[in-house]
């Protein structure tokens, strides 16, 4: 079987790193040579992921097809899948997810939990929603990593919203911030990974460090995977799906955003969980039974972020001390340049201590810097 | 930094998913271009690894180079060697271990326990050493998977015998037969997995399956760690070995044969310890701290090897069944064409229960077959 990515960052090389324990032939599209999957895959293909035609002639080389990212030409998905090609996860999946608008008005009409927004075309039309303040300034598409979203904490932040189409949610009084990771493959079966907790830099507005299974009463653990498996149920694709959500003051379970595929709050599960997301894919996309999302043991992840003020080669400072402690397992993605806030990296940490898995993941992010 | 593989199989294409975790550009030479390894490195060449020349100038493209099979250019690798390029393990090392009778002398020479031998130049001369009888010949080159070892049980097995350079070693009255496999780095600091207990096919003299940590009393498994220990530390060689044990009805453990490379009875090293072998061979050739070779669980391996009777193209019956076990983690090599007892992947299991291990090694074996 032939099976394409279009994407080739950290995630394609995972991905990838996953396949060689199965018969498949792969391909990855990407526009730079030296990404880092690149090297990982059997036939690389230099091209647009955005773009129709590279996307299409890409598509067409196999038999069926995954993406690392959503910012994809879903036009060309759309007929590649009329035209017999697998897709994982379906076009009309991504079409939903990949603008922040059409997703937001999915969760509602689906009465998924999810805070209330409103649709604004440029920046003046802020002005109109001061009640709705403090407030989320998203850009409907092109976001990532933390750019294209916005904090509006009052009307005196106005200036910092975005002059496009935009998605201004209400802000939730965030207690925690869950990441559930769903399986579906073709047949619609599903497979459920335990939430994961995760703790942001407020800076960068990045993942910091996230400990899995989450650390919540059970109520909270039974709600967060019952709506994520809605919202994938609802999504009505195979593939595989990590649901962001939010637990409020009073205990009440709201969606943030859907990734539809394998994702960074998935990360440990290479180590920490007995199938991973990234083998789970491939057995969705392979026909094969769904996994075992089961813990192996309680795990931490850590990102490996450039460092602010370090532009040019990336230079691992702390990397040997990291990779001295007992129970770690780093993954560099092999990105040549390093700059502030990219990912370089992650480390993950197995411990049955939660605690102790705290007290790792601060002394690695101590530890451990990406200087140039 | 630049690391070349002198063989592509599935040694090679584990070594390579691991390498994925780190920085490193990397380099495979391999007589066929369809190999397990080819797809996963950065730059493929195609080449005989016994060919002087052909070693030698895959050699100079990189800083560092390991094998994933003995079988190689020697004298090749020495004259890199001189002119700078490290070897892992030492061209010493290889030379000692890929010559049967060399390694028995090495053995003898260091007071390593290993049975007693005679080397034989041709058949006749077995008739010359029945009191030795019941022995193993083996080859001094060439032998590889059961290939080139016959057992001679008494005189009238002379015919079985090698007409060319052998060892004759005495059986030893075998009990358990033991892996364990040392790391040393080039300070010389040495890691030490815990030994794994292997079960053989006595038809097929393949691995069976194996279980780990060996389930011994301690002083053999103390006894097992430090014979291995003194192999390594006499064969004065940074690298990844694994040295085979036999266990004697008294308890004694003696030395049956020694790989200078990551081996088939590390496998479940992937998912089973902090560190696998294969993620141990990079921090030895990167220069980073050795990792930690305590086990998470105890595991078993099974291998999936080709059934007899059926040549061709791969067909995997009972996959899906052996997928939907909750606590396996299958690895396919790849190979497209199967033969009768060629290594075509290995499932790992992970249980806490010794008992329910060998209880899903069997069920494994009874489900999994590789027809054409």
């Amino acid at each position: 079987m032939k099976v394409g990515i279009l994407g080739g960052g950290q995630l394609g090389r995972m991905l990838l790193q996953a396949s060689a324990n199965y018969v498949v032939e792969t391909y990855v599209m990407e526009n730079d040579k030296h990404c880092p999957a690149a090297h990982l895959c059997h036939h690389f293909v230099k091209g647009d992921i955005q773009n129709f035609d590279d996307v299409y002639n890409f598509g067409k080389k196999v038999d069926a097809l995954t993406i690392e990212i959503e910012s994809v030409n879903v036009e060309a998905l759309e007929k590649l899948e009329s035209e017999g090609i697998k897709i994982y996860p379906k076009p009309s999946a991504i079409k939903i997810i990949k603008n922040k608008i059409r997703q937001k008005e999915f969760y509602q009409q689906h009465q998924i939990p999810s805070s209330d927004f409103v649709v604004t075309q440029n920046q003046n039309e802020l002005d109109d929603h001061h009640h709705f303040f403090p407030a989320v300034h998203k850009l409907a598409e092109g976001g990532y990593d933390g750019k294209g979203v916005q904090i509006i904490k009052d009307k005196t932040h106005v200036s910092k919203g975005f002059d496009g189409h935009s998605v201004l949610e209400k802000m939730v009084n965030i207690k925690k911030e869950l990441a559930v990771i769903v399986a579906m493959n073709d047949k619609g079966e599903t497979a459920v990974y335990p939430p994961a907790e995760m703790v942001f830099d407020p800076v960068l507005n990045l993942l910091d460090y996230q400990v899995s299974p989450a650390q919540v009463p059970e109520k909270i653990y039974w709600r967060a995977e019952a709506i994520a498996l809605k919202v994938v149920k609802d999504l009505e694709s195979p593939g595989l799906f990590a649901i962001e959500l939010f637990i409020d003051e009073d205990d009440a379970v709201w969606v943030n955003e859907t990734a539809p595929r394998v994702h960074n709050s998935g990360h440990h599960t290479i180590e920490a969980n007995y199938c991973s997301q990234y083998d789970m894919l491939w057995r969705i996309m392979l026909q094969f039974a769904l996994g075992n999302t089961n813990a192996i043991l309680p795990s931490a992840i850590v990102n490996i972020i450039g460092e602010e003020g370090y532009s040019g080669n990336a230079k691992y400072e702390g990397l040997n001390e990291v990779l001295k402690m007992e129970n770690v397992f780093v993954h560099l993605y092999g990105k040549a340049q390093t700059k502030p806030g990219r990912k370089m990296g992650h480390v993950t940490i197995l411990d049955k201590d939660y605690t102790q898995l705290v007290r790792s993941a601060h002394a690695i992010k101590k530890l451990l810097k990406v200087m140039a």
